[in-house]
């Protein structure tokens, strides 16, 4: 899997609804109305990194989930990541 | 729920099992096999925070999970805190 370009990257950001290039990752913050909801958010995300084998770092502070995906053995963003993204983005 | 002093926070941390006392809140890194071992833990730590009615801020990267707990309300830690350690201490 290669790393994307920083124009490759800019030019696949529009295609996802509020993710942001930042610090190697492209990164969203997502809001819940509760922890509870936050969770199960979080748990349908859990079961599509684990099919398709692509990790998040995450954070989960009550209701507020940010996400960052980037890929490491590849030392920056790829289409794994896209490809993570689109379904986080289905799934929320 | 009072904020606990500096002298009581060391005088419960020792009940604990590699617990800190850092940043203002009580925080520990878990390890697991896999990703997958690590958000089952979680999700039993989430119904646990659910029914205690307080929360963590966590992050999982892979098969990390680190945990800190304070009490947002209170400006500090609290006995709720030492009381969430304690249970997901159990469930580690």
């Amino acid at each position: 899997m290669e790393k994307l370009t920083e124009k490759e990257i800019a030019e696949k950001l529009p295609n996802l609804k509020g993710w942001e290039h930042k610090d190697g990752c492209i990164q969203k913050n997502y809001t819940f109305k509760n922890f509870k909801q936050a969770f199960a958010f979080m748990t349908r995300v859990a079961f599509e990194c684990e099919a398709q084998n692509h990790h998040p770092d995450w954070e989960n502070v009550y209701n507020s989930v940010s996400i960052k995906l980037n890929t490491h053995d590849a030392g920056g963003v790829t289409q794994k990541d896209f490809d993570l993204a689109k379904t986080i983005q289905d799934l929320a």
